[in-house]
């Protein structure tokens, strides 16, 4: 028998039925009628995962990395749960094919579970919809969630606010640019590790991040609380003399050289974090930011119901043929849609 | 005197005041009190420039051929603002280091303005940011308008559908992960340039993107359109014998070999849209995209607003503790407010 009803799913799931497992993640993705009673039953029961962000440009080998990694995890018998977001279109089933070259090494395993999640053109979407996989991962028992990122744009530090331990990949030789972007991923990294060891030039990426955790890299509270955050208390034990310095980890993915190294120097973080107070501390600031971006989203879905089509129509051609701003086009919709 | 008020900043900035229009965007970025009054007395004034999206990964040197691309436009005699969506961060100057590199090229020509933008942690907020500042530029009379992006990450869509034009940008040998990017971007480029020509693989490249566009990319509009999108009507003059079939521009920024062709498939590109009525179908998606983002983040502040901090502060822990999970905390939440 198949497991179809809300308790039916959770109690599967929390059984450790894959099959149940995958049929959740599906509710949630396509937003069905199911996908709140859902995540409303698993939240409480999630909490217990450690989960790692690893982020970085086109190029530098992460997926391998990310491969490996999920084999140092088995070996210590722990489970992983391993999202990739990538940005590969739900249309061109790039995001397919990604799983199946992954798939390879850790077929068959039932401790390992990987999903694909592609990035949409929709506004918001996809961070909320990532932060629901994961807490369900959580909830059905994995020790460790993956989360694979491409890039260091905006919609991947909102990712990263979800990870305990964010990993940033670099590596040896990939443009000029590389240099600038590492400066921004500073303050969401935990650890760097520089991938593509073998290649020439790794010192000289290695020393560029040296010099630049030497210049001080901003807390990475700072940078999640930017903008109209909400309030989050900062617990006591978290005090300066707790401060955590980027470890930077050598590796060379595609032999599986570095992979120890780094599961070690997650682990460190791991336990940096629970003794600093910084694992209730994020865990205040993921709630924030879950609140913030479901509140903004029921409120604007709420208005948008109550407001006539015809009106929502004649408000976007207005705005399109610049008649009015669209600030002042906001107030009038909501001040109309209120008077009806 | 330095304008200071609304009109008198508004009159300078229409008038060709560099500084005025600098001071603009400054109370735009600072969310300053005279930002939505600037907004809504410029707004009418925009809607002429052509506005030009330019993204791609690192280390595709597209930072270079934004420059070259900005030199060829001024040889036509046409104004050009150039905005640089910077993965860097406010506090480690790298933004303001990117706006000198650039300016040693263009240095001096009041016919350009170059203006960095960083990448922040708050949600939504760059690219409405972006949105405002494009429009600022456009009030003032550039007649081209280039947006820098990397990557292509959720933002990045949300950015491009600012632009009537999206110029792809790849380079030969970037690593295996590229080829799964091309998939994405496929959606949103108008053009591809296919940069560093002079370098080993690049017939490799323009063939994979060949075969990729002989696949058939769905419609770019079908992507902004995805997800809970506002209603926009398709206008009548937008038939499938107006088809696009993006062209491949090889190009050499360091020597601006290619950079000419590149400004034609441009102003092709541009005619076709005001032809195939594709610009005025733009137009609405842009304004429907805005005013979802301003409506939206408009809501929040106002139930935010009508929060006592306490109650925010007890949700965000019972959140944070799984005693409740966030989609219940939100409605609670609403409901409280709103019985306040």
């Amino acid at each position: 028998m198949t497991p179809s009803t809300v308790p039916e799913l959770v109690d599967a799931l929390l059984a450790g039925n894959r099959r149940a497992l995958a049929r959740v993640i599906s509710h949630i993705e396509n937003n069905t009628d199911l996908a709140r009673p859902l995540l409303a039953a698993l939240y409480p029961r999630a909490g217990r995962a450690h989960i790692i962000g690893v982020t970085g440009s086109p190029g530098t080998g992460k997926s391998t990395l990310v491969n490996v990694l999920a084999g140092v995890y088995r070996q210590r018998d722990l489970t992983v749960g391993v999202i990739a977001i990538d940005p590969t279109s739900p249309f061109s089933g790039g995001a397919l094919l990604g799983d199946r070259v992954r798939m390879r090494d850790l077929a068959g395993d039932p401790g390992v579970f990987i999903r694909s999640m592609a990035t949409r053109g929709s506004l918001g979407g996809l961070a909320q919809a990532t932060a629901d996989v994961i807490m369900v991962l959580d909830a059905a028992g994995f020790d460790r969630i993956i989360i694979e990122t491409v890039g260091v744009g905006q919609s991947e530090v909102e990712i990263a606010s979800a990870a305990y331990t964010t990993v940033v990949v670099e590596a040896p030789g990939l443009g000029d640019e590389v240099q600038a972007i590492k400066a921004g991923v500073l303050e969401i990294a935990d650890i760097f590790a520089v991938n593509k060891a073998d290649r020439e030039g790794v010192d000289r990426t290695v020393m560029a991040l040296k010099m630049m955790l030497s210049l001080g890299a901003p807390e990475k509270f700072q940078v999640m609380h930017h903008g109209r955050m909400l309030p989050v208390e900062i617990p006591q034990a978290r005090t300066e003399s707790h401060a955590w310095t980027p470890p930077i980890i050598k590796t060379i993915a595609v032999s599986g050289e570095g992979a120890v190294e780094l599961a070690d120097a997650i682990e460190n973080h791991r336990l940096y974090l629970e003794q600093s107070g910084g694992r209730v501390l994020r865990d205040r600031l993921r709630a924030a930011t879950e609140l913030r971006m479901i509140l903004r989203d029921y409120l604007l879905e709420k208005l948008l119901a109550r407001t006539p089509e015809d009106v929502l129509k004649q408000t976007i051609d207005a705005v399109a043929r610049r008649e009015i701003d669209p600030y002042t086009a906001v107030q009038q919709l909501v001040d109309q849609v209120r008077n009806c």
